[in-house]
């Protein structure tokens, strides 16, 4: 299932890792997971090893652990396991919050996989359920007593998939469903006792604003459940299944704590938080993620510095920029101008449509570089009494330790095995010499600036340099990890990025010379 | 005030820096601060820039926000500033937790104080009031509206004092208080309507604990309010005295919401995290800290890699250990291993006095190393079926760019001014070259780790390097930031750190190699 397990590959990590060390995590060998006492176990014994590897310390090729040497071939049990229950009526960003929480996680590397109950509904209703009542409103009734037992069974199949691919090494798996019944939720703590390999994280979505109500009951009336239902009926429908619901909702309180649980419930898209017994390294992170995302519209533009003058001979260093690379820059800072104009226009156009989920609530346009020269001098043009500029140090190149300033061929010629090991894996491969980086580091480096992106609502261009711009496109795109070391990202590209609320929208723009203008290009993902 | 204000040292911080950058940040120009409309400004004008740097991204020497030229003079007026106005009844830990914030803070490099209107009602009364009606609970009663009066003034006053201080280039001022009626705080907001430039943020400490919430109440009869008087009376009085705040305590709720303000409630030491409305970079940062951290007892040893053959010649660089250096790690598994048996038993004995306010949850030890062969080869000896042993890279040394590998006076021979300029401020003087690290790019790198002390509930053996060293006993001891870069940390000594609820208690250790064994040495601070 994994073709590439980050457990597996210690071995290319360059300076720091040693036969023996991978990047489980380890703190506490608690005698107690999800509320539910564990017997105790040998301190010493391989299951005391895996248990406390569940909530520690653990970020992929940053931290390593040791493992005793007879536990070296078993590594994918270890590290933290999660297991993330969805709580919350339909229509309440549920399954939005799931993808953007998958799309973070597997970003900084967590295998990560969402199990979704309404889809699995839908498949098993294809062949035995021809009257569609599956999909109905009465198929919610929580006195439909039979109904009730097949959604019973199809989140209990859900949740056995799930366990399934957290054992062979998968680290968190999602459960995306209502799981509105504090009874329901029982019963899936019920299954999950026997696995104190898994710990449990509960998230409520919560949302009381009418205006991101209505809009979420828009987007459901264009799910499969609906197809080729005229608009009144599906709306009716759809109505009547929220009711139903409504009838057994029991939001997470009081009694989940009883049992010991961790939770988090989001109301109204994080603007509040409410955090319960929040106790694994790994649930903090999601819960620091949930908590600084918004909805405002926005762009975010990406481009790498103009060309500088050693990019002419094919050398990695800090030089300025050529006179192309300066014209470049010019010419970026024009560009940025008059997108700028036409996202307010179009921006006042969705407002008086009534289509804005979420007002526009900041024109100042945010701009951040690394704090190279070859950067900094690319937004020379821009005027800081217009732009919020930041030079920051999370936006610098990937450090290449020994082989910094060396071009590609000089490499491949001076340190052989270091170009072959790193040809056979960019995304593990750490350059060698002290500082030296490997893409994991980096992305490490660059998450408080992907929470402040999130958290931010102004328009933000980002100037960087090639790996760090592959990276933040891996997150913002959500392209596959065995992908992203390799994608193509010139020189004089630009960027647009716009995180919609049905998934991002991103546009690309080439710089062409003799134009001294953008160009809009396909995207290729 | 500011005796080494980081704004002004940017012309020091090496290759990132230039003129014109400042560390202070910006990202939102909005027309609303802490509920209240603001008139429209220019949006270039200098108070546009001043207000839009007040919530946004800012670490100390990391971020750099690029100021037009004519405000490079008023830098200190810009950048986050953050009001922290504390909530809840006497005795529940609200100075701990602003004693623990305000560490932090300042160890992240936010100029951060403390100011107590308990303390200022003690100084104010020892002239005018030698009654001592100001301490004894009538004080305190809500009926009292003479009283009243004077405690609402001495909360006025204590707030003037820190919006004075913010204005002199403070970050972030803590008012610390009971603040327990929402009039009060509607009082302190109304202050603070015209000050544009300051985000307020409430913290609420809520306590149902009985076993925290007798500790507590035990240690306020220590309080100067109580000196001389015997406990019974002062536990008396101090009883009457809750029951006169409790009569008007109103917790933050949806009162407050409509207020459009930020606040945070801790209930039982962040085991329930409510947090509403956070908008601002900084914000989020106090929240995630306070989310994490925990009173367990536990111990935290610290120390530097034995020595290295390049200790001996005084040079940097990742050599292996010497003979000497090999002995001292055998010997540091061993004295762990008798420091564990003596906290064992010492627990013991305090939980059998009804002394321990949180449970001994673990008796694993986790042993953290950088990614560097001295430290990693130190810690050989231990077991990584009896410890948790991890090798993380935040804990790598400083990276010195292209001074790596060289003595300091081969420093001083090759580049003597960055030598000179290092001599200046090594706090933020930052190595040249691509990668080269300053103090402020450590911290930031250690960061995550400290949440994670924070948050794990076990014993901690960290094997690092000199200048890691000096930055986390920088934090752990809360040593001033002039001192924190030439603090003397030697080699083959362990530092003993123990968080108790009263304060940190350390201890140090040397190694005499003729004993092969520990000896307990005086902690200069």
């Amino acid at each position: 299932m994994q073709k590439d397990p980050i457990h597996l590959t210690n071995h290319i990590l360059g300076a720091g890792a040693k036969a023996g060390a991978v990047d489980v995590a380890a703190a506490a060998s608690r005698n107690s997971v999800n509320g539910v006492s564990l017997p105790i176990v040998d301190p010493h014994s391989a299951e005391a090893f895996r248990r406390r590897s569940l909530c520690s310390f653990d970020q992929p090729g940053v931290v390593m652990t040791k493992l005793p040497q007879e536990l070296e071939d078993s590594q994918h049990e270890f590290g933290s396991k999660l297991v993330v229950i969805m709580v919350g009526l339909p229509a309440r960003g549920k399954s939005y919050l799931v993808k953007k929480l998958q799309r973070y996680l597997t970003w900084l590397q967590y295998d990560t996989k969402v199990f979704n109950v309404g889809n699995r509904r839908r498949t098993a209703s294809k062949g035995d359920n021809k009257n569609g009542t599956s999909h109905s409103h009465a198929f919610f009734d929580p006195q439909n007593k039979a109904a009730k037992t097949i959604r019973d069974e199809l989140a209990l199949e859900s949740l056995e998939e799930l366990i399934a691919w957290l054992k062979q090494g998968g680290r968190v798996g999602i459960h995306d469903a209502t799981n509105s019944s504090r009874e329901r939720r029982k019963m899936l703590l019920n299954r999950l006792e026997s696995e104190p390999n898994c710990r449990v994280l509960f998230i409520e979505s919560i949302c009381t604003d009418p205006v991101v109500l209505s809009h979420n009951i828009s987007m459901k009336l264009s799910s499969p459940d609906y197809k080729g239902m005229d608009e009144k009926t599906a709306r009716d429908d759809f109505r009547k299944r929220l009711e139903n619901y409504e009838r057994s909702y029991q939001t997470l309180g009081e009694d989940d704590e009883e049992d010991g649980i961790q939770y988090c419930k989001l109301i109204n898209v994080g603007k509040k938080v409410i955090a319960y017994n929040i106790q694994g390294y790994l649930a903090g992170q999601c819960i620091f993620y949930l908590m600084n995302f918004n909805l405002s519209p926005r762009c975010i533009w990406l481009t790498r510095h103009g060309e500088s003058v050693d990019n002419i001979v094919g050398k990695i260093g800090d030089a300025p920029l050529s006179a192309k690379g300066k014209k470049y820059g010019a010419c970026l800072s024009r560009f940025i101008k008059q997108q700028r104009k036409e996202n307010e226009r179009s921006r006042r156009v969705e407002a008086e449509a009534g289509m804005a989920i979420s007002p526009q609530r900041e024109k100042t346009v945010a701009v951040w570089t690394s704090m190279l020269t070859r950067t900094k001098e690319t937004v020379e043009e821009f005027d800081p009494k217009e732009y919020d500029i930041k030079h920051i140090r999370f936006l610098n190149e990937i450090y290449a330790g020994i082989c910094e300033g060396l071009s590609y061929s000089q490499i491949e010629q001076l340190y052989p095995e270091e170009y072959e090991a790193r040809r056979v894996s960019k995304l593990f491969y750490r350059y060698p010499g002290m500082g030296g980086e490997s893409y994991l580091d980096v992305i490490q480096r660059l998450n408080p600036l992907i929470i402040e992106l999130e958290r931010m609502t102004s328009d933000l261009l980002i100037v960087t340099h090639r790996v760090v711009l592959r990276i933040l496109l891996g997150y913002l795109m959500d392209i596959d990890r065995s992908k992203m070391p390799d994608m193509d990202v010139h020189l004089h590209t630009v960027y647009c990025v716009e995180p919609k609320p049905h998934g991002t929208v991103v546009r690309k723009f080439r710089w062409v010379e003799e134009l001294d203008w953008f160009v809009e290009e396909t995207v290729e993902k």
